[in-house]
């Protein structure tokens, strides 16, 4: 083990200096115990004192805390956490939920060319309309009770259906309900994984994965993102440095970047996921958008090392909650016990609402109109943002997202900022980057840039917006 | 440390005993790194190989599992795990979640006087209908947006007011709407506690808290329960050996055994909290079903060391999932961005459903119904398992559960395995028991023992059970 000189400005800042290295860079995960007294002052040939000294300190500053008579441990989410506090300390505009707080948060009449969804009015509104009011006319709908432990019966038939015409047939027994897609993964990580684990996720990635796996304090390594898939050699690399129990990615188009997975990478994954004892987590939640059969992990050759994921919320309604995982099925009951522990049943009358919906015929050409329009919407987003300097990492053929680099000198962290004050809602890159090193990018939706008024306003935001020379990537103050 | 002597039959037998004492004691919790090789040689006199032969095969047993080069840890819920798994081995009919499964998925034709909720005809299936009828005319519901990251404003000040005609006032501001109240208890959990911590409960208490409990990895600590609450001097002394950080608990009638919290016991609890440091969360999901003003943990003298959960399944429909917490205003952001984490945003359609129910004057009026109902049927429940031998602990005034000690030499376990197979479902005493002392007892649910073969069915069966003499308590065997 490498220890740093204790700095001459003294030993306990010097103690505390090395405690919180080994904190960052998680060799002491949160929850770790620290070395004893004795052993901390052995090991850095100091006094017992001056060890006391620097763990209280650190005590007060909450990073690590003391419990009564056995020690000291890496604090964690904990006495209470704010989730920006596990990692690094972050700058609260930037930290992974600032895009979900303030889109969430929003009002009604701000533009949003920064969320994660179709517009409103995109949105088979008078079919959901339709749907409840069938569910409240039938003598049989699920009104009052809780649904079973994996969910209607129907609607796990339905999905694997659904499924079938667009990949492989799924088994409806190896698919489990849950509230939300983010559910599931959340399901998975308590399933798969412990504090201090590794899990890859791609940089950038879609944000919620950043702020998820620190709820589960989890070691998050980042593979740089490429047009066709992972870094593969940073991927092999990753395995090889971190020994990760799960790489967690988004199939389709991916988000941020509208990345497309090459068949060529899936297998390649796939084939490393049997070696290194990988287990792949894919979120498939934007597969309604995509153009054609995109190459997923989640496929025969995947196999069981592959759990799958999915949701509602982007094509029919974020509000009726409902998403779905489909792993092995020798996992199922246990996955099932442990969302029944942890939110007892699902939503019964929600899952026969999306019954209805799904039942309904118009379901299919409601996403292909989607998907219409997207293809529409995208050339055009590209054109809007390149008259104003911004320039496509990748040209994707469909999806929402469009991940851009901004003019050079410009802080999209910045950017979002001033664009919050004037209504308009952005997403900057390090909100998906794990490495922050997204600084100078910005994810943009192409389905909320209809607006006609949001050219010019973003033309004004960029021109007031101060640069930096040499541009910063990650040089954001707290405000 | 007393290290207990290697039996002469090995010392890697002795080896493993010792570790697997120390796991089982919880003094090494799920995660924790065991002793080095070296260090474990040295500390028990035996040679570097004897140490990794017994490791090596508890690694085998899954009670331990190396990590390439880190070391050996105790197994989590993991690899895959099942939640059963974590704690001792449980007959799997026999744990916390075996009434989960039962009333989740056994057929509806069972008669389920073990179940945990009311006859469907009990609740409001007309006005839940009209709800939907009317959310689905409303030109501004929401149907496919993400809601407010705390829930829809319209809801939370509805809770608070309905709180406040029958306790004290509640700030909305102070309240995060959920999917469930368990998810509502998790969320807490997930914000207060790290694996290992200890929590005291009720002996019995509600079974999934023991499960949800588990999942977390938390060192449950048992208190035995009374009448008018804990017995104090357990309560006192469990506090100064454990240290535990939580108080998990129901409000109002007591899940299983319909007690009620009396006000010095309330402010006895209160005061230990402060001196403690102990934070209390009171489960008061059969709040709307007591008799009287009860007294409760989250009152003024309870302050911001209490924590309030509630949902409207008991009351309303368990099929709408929406729950609540209700904590220190401080931690309320912290606890929305943990939520979004881990589900993204809550049901929005589901509270307009239940906004336009609490709104309904009626809502008032169905309570008191069911209050009334359930105190018709409590005294006719006590007078058929009298007649049978089952004896109540205690006589509640209200809600639906009778806690009640069957014949002699009858254990519980095995006369719910034996109704299951004849459609009738029973709550068995210990699933409800993190001491498993329960094995003679049973949970009656008043409300769903209305059906005329009923008696003679549970007769039937209690003849037909084989008796232990002396009873046993928990000497079930996998089936």
């Amino acid at each position: 083990m490498d220890i740093p000189p204790i700095p001459p400005q003294g030993r306990t800042a010097g103690l505390m200096q090395f405690v919180r290295r080994r904190i960052a860079a998680r060799e002491w995960p949160p929850g770790a115990r620290l070395p004893s007294l004795r052993g901390m002052a052995l090991q850095h040939g100091v006094s017992k004192s001056t060890v006391v000294e620097a763990y209280d300190r650190l005590a007060a500053e909450g990073i690590i805390r003391a419990r009564a008579g056995a020690g000291f441990y890496v604090a964690g989410p904990l006495a209470p956490l704010a989730l920006a506090e596990i990692g690094p300390r972050l700058d609260r505009q930037i930290d992974p939920l600032w895009v979900s707080r303030q889109s969430l948060d929003i009002g009604a009449q701000a533009l949003k060319p920064g969320c994660g969804w179709l517009p409103d009015d995109w949105m088979p509104r008078d079919a959901i309309r339709r749907a409840l009011r069938q569910v409240a006319r039938d003598p049989d709908a699920p009104l009052t009770d809780y649904a079973p432990a994996l969910g209607l019966p129907a609607l796990r038939s339905l999905i694997a259906r659904h499924l079938g015409t667009r990949g492989p047939a799924v088994d409806p027994r190896r698919i489990l309900l849950t509230d939300s897609g983010t559910q599931a993964v959340d399901l998975l990580c308590r399933f798969l994984i412990q504090p201090g684990d590794a899990v890859l996720v791609d940089d950038p990635c879609y944000f919620n994965f950043l702020a998820l796996l620190r709820a589960h304090r989890a070691r998050i390594i980042g593979v740089p993102h490429e047009p066709d898939g992972p870094d593969m050699d940073r991927f092999e690399a990753a395995l090889r440095t971190h020994r990760p129990r799960l790489y967690l990615s988004n199939a389709g188009p991916h988000n941020p970047t509208g990345a497309r997975l090459s068949a060529i990478k899936a297998r390649r994954i796939q084939a490393l996921a049997r070696v290194h004892d990988l287990i792949l987590i894919e979120d498939d939640l934007f597969g309604d958008l995509e153009a054609g059969p995109y190459a997923r992990l989640a496929d025969e050759e995947g196999g069981d090392r592959v759990a799958q994921v999915g949701s509602f919320s982007k094509t029919l309604s974020a509000s009726l909650r409902c998403g779905y995982l489909i792993a092995r099925e020798d996992w199922l009951d246990a996955l099932a016990d442990l969302r029944t522990a942890t939110t007892f049943s699902g939503a019964g009358l929600t899952q026969a609402v999306i019954v209805r919906l799904l039942q309904d015929g118009a379901w299919q050409q409601h996403t292909r109109l989607l998907r219409q329009r997207l293809a529409l919407a995208m050339p055009r987003a590209i054109g809007l943002l390149d008259a104003l300097g911004l320039r496509p990492w990748h040209e994707p053929d469909t999806g929402m997202f469009l991940w851009c680099r901004l003019p050079e000198g410009i802080d999209g962290a910045r950017l979002a900022r001033a664009g919050l004050q004037q209504g308009l809602m952005l997403a900057p890159g390090n909100v998906f980057s794990q490495t922050r090193t997204a600084g100078g990018m910005m994810r943009f939706n192409v389905s909320q840039m209809d607006d006609p008024s949001l050219p010019g306003r973003l033309a004004a935001l960029i021109r007031n917006c101060p640069r930096d020379t040499p541009p910063t990537l990650s040089s954001e103050k707290s405000p």
